[in-house]
Formats: C-alpha cells, sequence, structure tokens
C-alpha cells in the first residue's frame, strides 16, 4: 500500500485536511457553525457526509506501468483519487459531490533520486505529463492533473518517500533534507540537534520542504526573512534533461541566481529531489504581545512604522475587527496587532520595549505598564493572540469542515506597497463584500496581514458567506473574479505566498511581463523540451 | 562633448580612476608606496606617467552611426578609449602600455529609455554588438568590447544621461531611480527627503545603480541584506524584443521572481532603464567598536557567532593581521573585528553590548568596560576602524597608482559556508602565497570579510607583490589561477560580488551546474534571438 505514509504508517485522506479517522469532531464544527451563524447571520445546512472510496468512480487509468518501474507506480483507487485535487474551496466541494474528474493515471512513489529520474526518463518517452506532489496543500489547483490531450496520460509523482534529513552542518547551521518530507516529521528530525526551520505555515502538517520551494511559501517569520526563498541554501532539481545542482553558499554574485531560477516554478522545470536549508536555533527567549487599537488606519500605521522600524519581530499581524471576531480573538470591535519576538541568543526586552512604544504612539492600548519580558505571553498562546493562534492551527481542518456545513468561506491574500494599500483594501473589499451579497446574501469580508515589509504588507482576505449547494464554485468563482481584478488594478499580486497553479493563471498572465513570461518559457522549453512537467502552470502547455 | 559627466561638468578619465585632474597626489603614492614597501619588502620602480590621449592610439570605427541617431552617439577618441578598460589590474596595467586594443566602435548615450529601445533595433538590425555601460568599474571585464567577429561592430551604451530619481514614495520608503545614477548624484538626490540607499560598496563614487542591480552588488551592510537584489522592488529592463517591467511588489510569491531572472544577468538580457528601490531612514543612533583578537581564529568564532545570533549589525568586519598592516588599522600582531549599528528607530545600546559580549566570549579584547554608547566612534571614523575605513575610501585612488608605482596590487573574492572556511582559507593562501613567491619574489596575502551571513562568509583576499613591468598581466594571472582553483576546489564561489564578467568566465562555467546553463541561455535566446546583449558574458555567444 504505497499511500500508507511512511513514517506515521497512516494513511492520508483521499479528501480533506489530515490523516484518515483524525480532525475535528463533527460536535465540535457544529458548535463552531453555530458561532459563526451567530456571529454573521449565515445559514447552516445539514453536515454532508465526507465521501467514502466507494462513491468514488474514477475513469479508468490509461497507463500501464514499466515493469522494471512497477514498483514505484500505482495504480491503487485510493491513491490516484489522494492524487487529483487539492484543498481549495472548490476541491472540497467537487470531492463532496464525489467529482473526481482528473485523476492521474498513475501515483509514482519514488525512493530516490535516481528513481525520479528513471520515472521522468520513462514519462517522456511514453508521453506522459507528470505533476510533482509533495503534501498535496496547493489551494491553486497546482497538483491537479488536468494537461491537454496531446498526452497519453499523467503521473502524479508523489515524494513522500524522500523524507529523510539527510545531514546537519552544525557550524553553517544547515541541512540536507530530501523533499518529500513533511514538515512535523522535518522537525522531528531537526529537534534532537537543537534545530527548527522554524518554517510554520499553515499547511504545516501535510506541506512538504519540496513544495514550499516550488510554491515560494512564506512561513513564520511576519518580517524579514519571510519566504522560503530566503533559506534555500543550495538545492537539487531533476529535470527531463538532467540534474541541476547548485554550489551551497550562503550568498552568491556570480550571474542569475541558480537557485532563484527554479525556486517557484512550481514544478514546471523539474522535481526538488533535496535542498541544503539554514536552519534556526531553538530560540529560549520570547516575547509576544496583542494590542488592541480602536481604527483599523493606526492599526496600519503602527504596523507600517514596526516594517519599517528595523526591529524585525518575528511575528507582526494586524487583525482587523472581522478578523478578530471571525477567529475567536476579539469582539469585533477592535483591530488587534500581534507582535512577537524570539531569540536564542539574547533577551529581547528591548526590542519588545521599543516596538510597544511605536505602538503606543499610534495609540495602540498597550495593556501592562511594566515593560514587557521574555516570560510574558507564554510562547503567545494565551489571550487573544494565542486564541488566534489555535483558530490558525486548526484551519486547514475547519475548512473541510465549513464545506460540509454549507459555509462559503475561502481566502485570499495579496502584496502590495503601503502607498497603494488604502486604495486596494478600499477596492477589494468593496468588490468582494458586493460580490459575497450577491452570491450569498449575508456573509463578510475579514482581513488581515500575514506578513509585513518595509515597503508594505501582505494582506490576507477572508470571505465567509452561506453557501448554496451545488453552486458554491461557481458563488466563489464570482467572489474570486471580482476580488482578483480589485487586487490587480490596485496594484496587487495575485498572490504572496499561495502560488499560481492553475487557477491564479489568468490574473498571473496579466501582472507579469510579456518579456519575462517569454524568458521563463525559453528556461523552461531548454530544460524540459517534451513539455511534460506540471503542462499549463506557469508556461503554456 | 558626451563624455563630460551631466551633473558635475566634468570629464572622467579615460585611464584610472575618478575625474580628468583628480585622485591622490604623486607624494601621497609616493608615500604609500614607500610604507608599503618597509612594511612588506617590495621593490618599488618609478611612478611611471599616465597615459595621455595623445599617446593611445585607437583603432578606426568600423561604424557609421544612423542619422537619426547621430546626436545619441559618439565617435569622439576620449570617448572610445574610456570604454575600452574596465578597473582592475590587467585593465589599469594595460592602459600603462597605452594598448587599447579593443574600443568601441561608436559610444552612445541614450537621453531616456525610448533612446535606448531605438538603438537596441539599430544595432540588432545592423549586426552590432551591445555592450551597457554604467560606471565602468567592472574588475571582470564584464565592459570590454570584446565580441566575437560575427559582429560588424560593437557599441558601448553609455547610460550617463539616465541619472534622475524620478519619484519617492515617502510611505513605502522607495524611490524610482534611473539605472545610470552614479552613487553619489543618487544620495544627493535623496537626502533631501531624509532618504539613503545605504548602499557604499567601494566603487560606490563610480558605478551606477543599474551597474549595481546587473552585477549583484553587495554593499554597505555586512549582515542581513547585503545584496543590491535586496533592495530591488521593481525594474524596467530593455531587451532587443521589448521591455521587461515588474510590478512594484514589497514581496511576490506568483512563479518564480521576474526581478531574479534579470538581476545579475550582466547586460546579456538587457539594459536596465530605472528601478522602484527599497530606501532606508538616515540613521541618528550609531555605534562602533573594532574589537582586537590575538589568533585569526578567534575571530573567527565571534563573527560567525555574530553572524548567526539574530542582531543583524550594519558593519560586521573581520581583518586579519596581513590585512590589518596593510591597511593601517592595525600593526600587523592582531586580528581586528570590526562591529557597527545604526538605526533612524531606537538606541542600538543594547544591540552593541550584546555584540561585545559574544567577542568577550570568543577572547575579543573589549577596551572599555563601559557599555558601547551610541555617541562612542563617532561613525566609525576614529580607531581602527577609521583608519581602515579611510584605506576602504580611497581603496580605487590607490589601485591606479600601485599599477603606476610597480607594485602588483590586486583583490579576489569568494564565499562559502562556515564548515568549508578553514580549508578553503588555508589552501587559497597556501595557493595564493606559492604563486605570489614564484611571480613577485617576495609579497603578500591578507584576509578580510566584508560579509557574513548565518551560514558563512564572504572572505575577501588583497594580494600584494613586486611587479614585473611588461609582465604584471601574466603575473597576475598565474596568482589569479592558482587562487581560483583553491577557491573552487574548496566549494567556494568564483565571486560574491565582483561579478562574472569575461574574467570569471572559466571557472563560472565550472562552478555553476549545465542544466542550469541551459536554463539561463533559453531564457537569453528568447529576449535577445540575435545574440547582440554583452556576448561572450555568463552565456556562450
Amino acid at each position: 500500500m504505497n499511500s500508507i505514509d511512511p513514517i506515521v504508517m497512516k494513511r492520508r485522506k483521499f479528501w480533506g485536511w489530515g490523516y484518515e479517522g483524525e480532525g475535528v469532531s463533527d460536535a465540535e464544527l457544529l458548535d463552531l457553525g453555530s458561532s459563526i451563524r451567530d456571529r454573521f447571520g449565515l445559514k447552516l445546512q445539514d453536515l454532508e457526509a465526507a465521501p467514502t472510496i466507494d462513491e468514488i468512480e474514477l475513469r479508468e487509468s490509461r497507463v500501464k506501468s514499466k515493469a522494471s518501474l512497477e514498483h514505484l507506480l500505482s495504480a491503487d483507487k485510493w491513491s490516484r483519487a489522494e492524487h487529483t485535487l487539492g484543498k481549495n474551496l472548490g476541491d472540497f466541494v467537487r470531492g463532496l459531490e464525489r467529482k473526481y474528474d482528473n485523476p492521474p493515471d498513475l501515483v509514482a512513489f519514488p525512493e530516490d533520486e535516481g528513481d525520479v529520474v528513471d520515472i521522468l526518463d520513462w514519462a517522456e518517452e511514453e508521453g506522459l505529463a507528470v505533476i510533482p506532489f509533495g503534501g498535496g496543500s496547493s489551494v491553486a489547483q497546482g497538483i491537479e492533473p488536468i494537461v491537454p490531450d496531446t498526452f497519453r496520460g499523467v503521473i502524479s509523482l508523489d515524494l513522500r518517500k524522500l523524507s529523510r534529513v539527510l545531514e546537519i552542518d552544525r557550524e553553517s547551521r544547515s541541512a540536507r533534507i530530501q523533499g518529500g518530507v513533511l514538515g512535523p516529521h522535518m522537525e522531528d528530525q531537526l529537534r534532537p540537534h537543537g534545530y527548527s526551520m522554524r518554517f510554520f505555515l499553515q499547511a504545516f502538517e501535510f506541506s512538504s520542504l519540496g513544495g514550499w520551494i516550488a510554491t515560494r511559501a512564506a512561513g513564520h517569520f511576519a518580517t524579514g526573512f519571510t519566504q522560503i526563498d530566503d533559506y534555500v541554501q543550495s538545492m537539487r532539481v531533476v529535470t527531463p534533461t538532467g540534474v541541476m545542482s547548485s554550489r551551497r553558499l550562503p550568498c552568491d554574485g556570480a550571474g542569475v541566481s541558480d537557485n532563484r531560477m527554479f525556486i517557484g516554478s512550481e514544478g514546471t522545470m523539474g522535481v526538488i529531489t533535496e535542498a541544503w536549508m539554514r536552519l534556526q536555533d531553538r530560540p529560549s527567549f520570547r516575547a509576544s504581545m496583542s494590542v488592541p487599537f480602536s481604527k483599523f488606519e493606526a492599526g496600519v500605521g503602527a504596523i507600517r512604522a514596526l516594517s519599517q522600524s528595523g526591529l524585525y519581530p518575528s511575528n507582526c499581524r494586524l487583525l482587523d475587527p472581522v478578523e478578530s471576531l471571525l477567529s475567536g480573538a476579539g469582539d469585533g470591535d477592535d483591530t488587534i496587532l500581534i507582535v512577537a519576538f524570539e531569540s536564542a541568543d539574547h533577551d529581547v526586552t528591548p526590542w519588545m520595549n521599543r516596538a510597544l512604544e511605536i505602538c503606543r504612539e499610534f495609540g495602540g492600548r498597550v495593556e501592562s505598564d511594566k515593560p514587557a519580558d521574555s516570560s510574558q505571553g507564554a510562547v503567545g498562546r494565551t489571550g487573544a493572540g494565542g486564541r488566534w493562534r489555535n483558530f490558525f492551527v486548526k484551519g486547514p481542518y475547519y475548512k473541510e469542515g465549513f464545506a460540509r456545513m454549507g459555509i462559503l468561506r475561502e481566502t485570499f491574500e495579496t502584496a502590495c506597497t503601503w502607498s497603494a494599500f488604502p486604495e486596494l483594501h478600499a477596492r477589494v473589499v468593496e468588490a468582494a463584500t458586493k460580490a459575497v451579497k450577491k452570491e450569498c446574501g449575508e456573509g463578510a469580508v475579514a482581513c488581515r496581514f500575514t506578513h509585513v515589509y518595509p515597503d508594505g504588507p501582505a494582506p490576507y482576505y477572508t470571505v465567509i458567506g452561506s453557501a448554496r449547494r451545488g453552486g458554491e464554485v461557481e458563488q466563489w468563482a464570482a467572489i474570486k473574479a471580482a476580488a482578483s481584478e480589485a487586487v490587480l488594478e490596485a496594484g496587487g499580486t495575485i498572490t504572496h505566498h499561495h502560488a499560481v497553479g492553475r487557477f491564479h493563471r489568468p490574473w498571473y498572465d496579466q501582472q507579469r511581463s510579456d518579456v519575462f513570461a517569454a524568458a521563463l518559457t525559453g528556461a523552461k522549453r531548454a530544460v524540459d523540451p517534451g513539455l511534460i512537467m506540471n503542462p499549463g502552470v506557469l508556461v503554456d502547455a
């Protein structure tokens, strides 16, 4: 049974989030549902049952394994279903509708880099498309096997067996890690050595190192080095024309960056089999505070000043009143700024004190007069910050629950300059609210900042409304289109960290320069002349 | 007279560093020379005269201006000579030998982006190669017009007239700046607004924003965001197939980075006409200290700990005893660690105190018991740090002087992981010292760290020896080859911030992956199908 995760010996759900039999109970979901209904005046529907594998029909596999690769390939129904859909609202809804229209013909589970080479070689010979698959957490249809008819079939290439931390270089505080490792298992292997990658994105449990690199994920750190890009020291990428390997360097100035040409390539250039990654010492000093602001604009001013202060807080988020209410962090009156520092080297009190001073200057209500100290906030797991954190961690489980109970809840995110933000925010909220009203009747649009930079924030929007059974995909498509148009017109990007995939392609094509598109296509064609790698993503198939 | 700098109304030297009639006096040079002779036992030779324009013979220009572009093009002897050689030892020596073998046929001085488009179009039609030229400070023959015979001629495209700060966005702390602006003139335009780019690389006076971006220059900040790459918010690049323009974004996660595909392209993909750049507030809090260590290894340990501390000092350099002696910062016994913090937002005393604690832990002799305060060190312009800084700033002027007085003095630099450093350093010093002995008799090899990262340093080596008149190019080639081989074998890069150009090409080709080379070539061919842009650099012509 190839679809069993090798480490935990558990099977991942083919629909929804997590391992079979795990997640949030129906009772908890109903509780959450009624609380949300009360707060936002939504209609709730009966909790729909998750699909069982027997209810799913998959089209026949069109591809027969090559004998020498048979041990790596699976036509198993569960595996194929598990690799059919990602984790956005449309994926969950289609799963609930038992619509698994684009299954891969086979799922490959390579055990080492040589296997990846062999599989790509065979795919090229046979005219098969290959879709690299890490944790499968894409919310942008990045792993959905929709490929042109010119291919004889499509393989989902699941890296879960490349899951080891292979080497640790203590002096250089870095580790050589295989691309298929999921967040928790990677941290389990780093912890005994005193290290952590501290890359706790929301999909942490079911996303892989290779997936983070391929999609330019943004992680735990809200300021400074936010993107996985900054933590890649070197990579190995199997392309159809050979292995790209880069030198282990702390920084390089020799020509165009080799790593950066493959980071963010979303499976279109090759398969990331391993990378040397920069690690963090496990922090021993921490301080965390939640600061309420009566006005959203004042919170924005404070967080902008923090972003430009050179203090580099590890956490620095802003929740608007709706987001606070939605997550249970607040009562819906205040904007809440969460700021935290962490260090393995030094007491962070002076940092926090200055950050709180900045908050006060902008009208933030810093509750305690005494200087924040490192024991305060107990890792930010109490108070408003703690409540928000709990909601954040359980988010992916709630998401499948919302789909089951007829709540339309989905997110989109962007980044823009500080000067562009006020208009972008106004236009996005207006467009999304109008679309929600039209599509759902009641509903709400919430905003938070997930990351901030000296030159701008990364705003993250949550939309919530009543779902129309059977119409959710269209409802969301209409809201998303309205919001995306506003984002692009106001100068934002279609994604700060959710990747392009197939879902964001129309807006991605609008926002990028044709000359860059030509350069990227040229690079891709050079390493993947058969265009077999994740066709249709980033570059025309 | 196109070769007059439009702002300062001065003419740049066609040989050496700086404006005509400016620089270091012969008396100062002789003084420096005899001090170096005494310290390193070198032979000094008579101060050779800089070439005059009448002594230079240039081959006839093979290209006639197109009438509609005549006002932008110059076949003027001074201009052509000025655009023939860069600023490395071989360039200075060849200039002293009056060898200007590869002059451009014409020098273009576009006045806006449209002019750049017109010039590239015309060059493509006429079969001419185009070499983008910023400040001309390349030490890697990146702007030397050596192109294949298949071209009918070659144009040096000098951006000096694109020298304005066009727009400032205060809220987003960024500015739209033309690519041809030189460091000082850019700062002059930012200063009245309270901003600075704080990108004070050694070539600051005669290097341009576009040049920094094209060559991935590393600047003032010794830790954290060191490279110009990190300060680019968006770009406009004129390629032969159109203008690449990217969105103004503080961070983007949509596919492969568009900016990063053009940053470091060294003129091979197009001409950077302007960029939105992230700025810094002018610092008001500073602290700077020089800490001597009796052992180099102890200094390395301390600076490694600093690099991993999360303190992010703005300056964090290590000078080995030879470097200290060479620059006058020390007496040649101690290794000196220079550490500095700066901020526009907060007193940096807590940062400095912790940094000095780290230095003490590694045996550094922190001279003062009282905590460093922000007034101390007066911007680091006094003491050992100040002496070193003075030598650093005058470096490019001294460099032409050394060539004139028969001192072979040149540098090379790299980056590697902390774990690779001890062996890299031992091998490099051994190979370079052996080569210096063989080529020069007496001499020395000095090392400093210009930048440090959590996973490794950027070591910078200075070689000094007695020159053999007429044989300097071969002497240096032999030393450079020996050192470069050691660098590559020990896991370093051929350049951390000096770029590849034509000079580093053999080693660059060794260190990069063939698959990446193919991808880069694919990208280049897509935007420059005639391969007219800086042929031979990065990609085969």
